[in-house]
Order: structure tokens, then sequence, then C-alpha cells
């Protein structure tokens, strides 16, 4: 029953991303940064995170690529192309986790770019554009506050300023903990890319939400990625003793933040909200003794929707109620904005190309949003840039059960294979028809 | 104006205790286990705690008394009476104290036993009871949720099973972490009192509330001390990323955690409930990343009050609201009463001649409550026992605040002096009448 011959609607000839290298490749990253209480922490700028860089650089290096380290801890590999002037068509994501977060959230990027790149070797591929692959320093902004930090920088969306400004926790500045992992921030315009240098940037993901595995599709191609505001709010109350202060004459921080933790959730269920996202979910409390009323709240809320005012105008009401709250409780509030990223709507010609690989590659596809913030989206205020998602178990991400099986994660970097191939043909139409055109 | 010769109502002759003795012992024992982050954190069976102990024990054999450490921890120094028969007149308090507290909380009671035993060996005094000098170990409950532990040794209330029940938030059992401190856990039945041993029991404490300063009084008598009933709930959800995860698709423990807390507050308004403290004190949250919607919630609930029903109903209602919010929520729960103690009248007779005491010294007083637990409260389960408070700045404990004047500490020692010579007597008398009595 089945025809003789040539099917004319076989997929195109490319080579395979080979799954059982990247789940090698997943595993010898997870190594490095594992918590014995659970998951991964591999934080922004830590010696953990560095060295995960040094073991990309070497895979890399081994492919005979260029390779170096940029001022601010981003890895690049470079691969020739047939034409040096012209910027290169780069791909990567990032190596930072988030405190016990999982094995895949930018690591699948890295690895795919790492195994595209010894596919292009294998194949003796010659493109027009270098290619550029890149490892981002500090995409998770658990550290910090800020996310995105490497390719910020990159960017140009970060700046000197920012080293001193940009804090962690414990207080160490952004600038102090990166010349601390050996690094040279006051270099950082080094770091910055121009059009120039780049023309394109694609990003291979794990989705973190469960849309692609609940529709049983194989790649998600993203057209808008989420904002997030990232608001920091400390309450202070009076600390005392749990016994022998009345209710009447208490001021505890701790109520009034879980008062406000409520509020925050009531907050997403008002339909003009609808889609908005608004986690509180890093919350220190002081003394943190049983028998001590709380003194003191640090809590952290994360804000996130795909259209802008919506995020920032829930993050205004957000510290309104904080306000109100604490007003009535007689708590001292002090609130900061730690980190605010607009939402993104990614180039529609990209997502259509990448439409386009899918379906020569015979993958099933759906356009999606994204809710979690990616480098992508840094760069894309540079450069065009686009997103491919592969399926994540559960819908799980930032946790240790985070997982995505070696066989999507290869799919995916077949996709970047088939795309980058015709993004290299396509820039050079659309270079050629701009260079055409008089100057000024 | 003034009348000529003696005034009949001089106060009686006693030695006095010397605020600047008292305030250089309290400074010696803030040295140790002070934190770099705030206060004085010095937990049940640290070497923190038992430092202080044997600084304490230095100053007891300096005044030439028999001294000895029990096989639990506690610190105890007789001095002989006439009748070595007969049961001790025992006087003490506690040296630990919770994570970032203060100086006070405790160590005002075991400075003032010495203080006291300084006076009576400089007044040369003559007692026909011996004197007990006590300093308990690990009153505190904030390391073992279990407060009064040396105190509920000496009194039988707490048994070798207890040793492996009860355990610390990291896991540690008690008697592993009384061995790791070089006590003999296994000997516990040593450290027990009887009657044979212990006649009455005194103990001088902070107010650690602002009623005594409020209303300008020097010393406050506690005939009634609160119960509480501790409880430890864990609620478990599921952790996921911050952006990508939909409000309708989480459980989140944390905001499980903050509703509870906010209906804890609520649940001491409602009217059946007035008097009642309850406090979430300690709430540790997993991952506590901000990116990070929080996946499990460990928090305590401090229940307190002077009526036992009022006590352990309350606990019922919060561990049932728990269960109430967890389910609506899909949280899983899971609750345990870690320690439980029951509010304990002191005798009346005896708070009736502490206040002679302070007429006889002319000193303000009133009869008032206690919030906080004590080791009195247990020790009164096996003979009868009197508090003396004194007051505490702002009504501040359990906080690097805390604050008593070295002269409102010496006005409390003054009437336990008073008292003690009081009480000898009038026990013999007792003592006497019961002897006189046929057997059986």
């Amino acid at each position: 029953m089945s025809a003789g011959g040539t099917d004319v609607d076989e997929p195109i000839e490319v080579p395979r991303a080979d799954p059982s290298r990247i789940s090698e490749m997943i595993d010898a990253v997870a190594e490095i940064g594992g918590d014995p209480v659970g998951g991964i922490s591999r934080l922004a700028y830590t010696p953990e995170e560095r060295k995960t860089h040094s073991l990309v650089s070497g895979w890399l290096r081994d492919l005979g690529l260029e390779v170096w380290e940029d001022p601010v801890g981003n890895t690049l590999a470079k691969r020739a192309g047939a034409d040096p002037s012209l910027p290169a068509i780069a791909f990567g994501s990032h190596l930072d986790s988030v405190p016990h977060g999982g094995r895949f959230d930018g690591i699948a990027g890295v690895v795919g770019m790492a195994e595209l790149m010894r596919l292009l070797a294998e194949a003796e591929a010659e493109t027009i554009h270098p290619i550029l692959g890149v490892a981002f320093a500090s995409e998770e902004g658990a550290r910090f506050g800020e996310p995105c930090i490497g390719s910020k920088f990159v960017a140009g969306s970060l700046k000197e300023a920012d080293l001193t400004r940009i804090r962690d926790a414990g207080g160490m500045a952004l600038g102090e903990a990166m010349a601390s992992a050996g690094l040279s921030p006051i270099r950082l315009a080094e770091a910055r890319w121009t059009t120039r240098d780049v023309a394109l940037f694609l990003e291979l993901h794990v989705e973190q939400g469960g849309i692609l595995e609940a529709e049983g599709r194989q790649i998600g191609l993203v057209d808008v990625v989420s904002g997030s505001t990232r608001i920091r709010l400390v309450l202070r109350g009076r600390a005392n003793h749990s016994g022998a202060t009345p209710m009447s004459a208490r001021t505890d921080a701790f109520v009034g933040a879980a008062e406000l933790a409520v509020a925050v959730e009531k907050l997403t269920s008002d339909p003009s909200f609808r889609g908005l996202r608004a986690t509180v979910g890093r919350v220190d409390i002081w003394p943190n003794s049983m028998t001590t009323i709380p003194g003191r709240v640090t809590m952290t809320v994360d804000i996130r929707d795909t259209d802008s005012d919506r995020q920032r105008g829930a993050a205004a009401q957000v510290v309104e109620r904080a306000r109100w709250i604490c007003e009535r409780r007689g708590l001292a509030l002090a609130s900061a904005v730690i980190a605010d990223t607009s939402p993104t709507v990614l180039a529609m010609w990209v997502r259509e190309r990448l439409k386009q690989a899918c379906e020569s590659l015979r993958l099933t596809y759906r356009f999606m949003t994204s809710g979690a913030s990616h480098d992508s989206q840094v760069v894309s205020r540079l450069v065009p840039a686009g997103m491919v998602f592969v399926p994540s178990k559960g819908g799980l991400s930032h946790v240790p059960d985070e997982w995505s099986s070696a066989t999507d994660i290869a799919r995916g970097v077949d996709v970047l294979f088939a795309s980058l191939l015709d993004f290299d043909r396509f820039l050079l139409e659309v270079e050629s028809r701009s260079d055409a055109r008089p100057a000024g």
C-alpha cells in the first residue's frame, strides 16, 4: 500500500541532533551546584556558575571554535562564515539556576547550542554569516532581583552605575560579586554587541509550562514574552514576647505581610487583571523564633504579564495595598522596585520562518506566549530574536523535578539547525537589499 | 516638719542588694552568645548556654558554696542550714535565651540568686533550712519547642522517652543534644527533686510586659502563669515557576500559610477568646526564591492563655482552620502539638507572704498574671512556688532591646531576701505541726 519511489514531501536532509549526547551534557552540567537540600543552586556570579561556563567552553574549544569569555562573564564561541564582514547569527541561553532549581532551565539552550555547533562541524556546513554560540551569565533574577544580567550588558541596558546600585540580599553589589568571580565589570563596554556583530538571536528553551505536553505538541514558537516587575517590601513592627504581649499591644510584621500576600492573590482574580501572575516567593522573617512576635519581614512580589500597563498597574496596586495595610497596623513600610522588564513582542517574521522549519521537519508546533523572562527578550531590543520551546514534564520549572526529555530537546536543536541554514540565506537577501540603498 | 526619734514604721534591717554588682554580672553573662545579627542567641544545650553555667558556678563556688551540675545540666548551689534534715528553700531561674533575645529574661533571676547568696554570706545569716540556688537549663522553647526542659526533668514531667521524641528544627533529638553538651541524659532520674529535697521555690524574673512601668510600681507578685500550646504546621503545595505558572494552576503553600496567619489573628478578636495570645513566630518557606512559587511552608503557632480550656480550645480551632484552608487550596497539611503546658495558679499563701515582704520594705507592688511560661510554673507541680517580677522597660522581651534596671532587679533581690528569712521560720512551724501528727 505504500507508494514506491521518492516521496516528494520527504523532510529535507539535515543531520539530526543526538539525544544521548544532549543527555550526557545535561548530566555533566547538573553535577555542578547540586544542593544538599534539593535541586540545583547555581546562582548568578557564584563559583558554581563560573564552573559550568568553563565546562561548556571546553566542549566548544574541542570543536575547534574560537571561544572567549567577555568581561561580564558571558561565554562566546564563534564559527567563521564565508563572509567575515557580515554580522553573526547567534544562538544560546544561560547556565545559572534559581535556588533549588532544575537541570534544564537555560541549560537545555546552551547544551543545544553546543550540539548544534557539533552538527555544523560534522556536516562541514559552510554558512555565509558567522555563527555565534552564547552562554549568557546570570539570567535568573533570584540573587540580584535583576534578571538577564549577562544579556542586559550585551544589549547595553545595564550600565556602570548599575554595578553598585544592584545588590543581593546580603548587600553585595553586583560589581563586587562579578569581580570576586574573576570578571572585569569595569570593562563592561567591551561586552556590548552592535548590529555589526549580530544580525539575529535565537534561543532554545524548555517551556516551563504544561501546554505543549497537554496538547501533545513537540515545539512551541514564542510570539510574546511576559514582562516582570519585582518589588521588595520591608515591613517593620516591634518584636516582643509571644506570651507577655497582649494582642492589643502588638505590631506584628508577619501578620501584616500575610494580609498582603492574601491581597496580592486576590488582586489576580480581579477580571481587569486576568492573565496576570503575582507571586510572593521570598519571605524572610526576623527574628523567626517560635516565642517572639515577628518584628520585621522582608518579602518580594514578582508581577508578570504580557501587557505592560496591566503589569505596572498591578505593581502600583500592590504597593498601595501594602501602604494601606501597614498604616492600619502601625507598621513602617519601605518598598522598592528592584527590577522592571517590559513584555516583548518578538519579531513575527522570525517566528514565521521557525514555523517553516518545523513544517519541513514534520514536527507538531504551536505559537505561544512565554510567562517567564528570557535573554532573547533583552537581545530583541537590539536585533530580531526568536524562541523555540520544547515540552516541560508536568509544567514544572524552577524546582528539582523540572524535566524535559533529551529527545524533545534534540527536536528543538533540529529546528534551530534547519532554520539556521534558512536564515543564513534569507538575511543575506535582506542585507543585499539594504546595502543597495543609498546612504543617509 | 519631720518627726524626731526612731520611726516605728522603719523598714526592717536587712542588707540590701548591690545594683552595681548585679549590673556587672548581667554584663558578664551577656558577653556569651552575642549574635552578630543582633541580640543574644544562647539556645538550649548549646556551648554558649553551658559557658554561662560555668561562669555562674564559678561565682557561687567563690562564695564557698557546695556547687554541682546535675545530669541534665541544671546548676545547683547549696548553703547549709541549721537542720540538715529539712528540705531546702530554693531560688533561681535560667540562663539560656531565644534567638536574638535579650540580656535579662532568666538571667536577672540567676544573677539575683547569686547576689542573694552573697548577701547571706555577708550577713553571716543562719537559716534553719538549707538554701538552694538554681540555674535551670533550657527554659526557652525556641530550640526544641518544649519550654522549661531543665525544670521539667527536676519535677519529673520529662522522662526517658522524651529524650528521643523531642527534636529541634534540624531533627536533633533532645538526648543527643544534651550528650553532645557533655551531659548525661541517661542519668536523668538523679536530677529529680522530691519534697524531701525542696520545700519551696521562688523565682525572680523580669516582667516582660509593660504594666509595672506604666503604673510606676516596683514589684509584681504573680498569681497565675499562662499555659501555652505550641503547634507546628507543615503546608505542602507545588513549587513552580512564578512566571510560567498561571494562577489557576498553582498550589502556593505560602498564600495558604498567610491566610492561616490572618485567621489566627482574627480568632483572638472573638469575644470568647478575649485575653488569648496567638502568635505565628516562625515561618520557613521552601525554596524561598523570588521567582518560584513556594512549595512548602513550616510554621509555628504559639497559643497562650491563663485559662486552660480557652488555650486548648483555641489550639483546636487553629488546626481546624488550617485543615479547611488547605483542603480548599489543595494543600497537604501535617500538624503536630509540639508542646503543651497548662496554666498554673501559684500558691496564694506564698504570694501573701511575698506581699508582706514588699510592705516591710516599703516597695510598691501589685498582683499580676504572667503571660510568659516560667520554671516556677513547672516546679509548682512539686512544691509551692512564688514569683517576683521587676519592671521591663517598654514592655519589651525576647528582643535585643529587652531592659530592666539593676536598681529594679536589686529591689527584687531585697524582696527575696526579706521573705527568705520569713519563709525559713514559717515553714518550720508548718513542718513541726505536720511532724506532730501521728503517722498514717
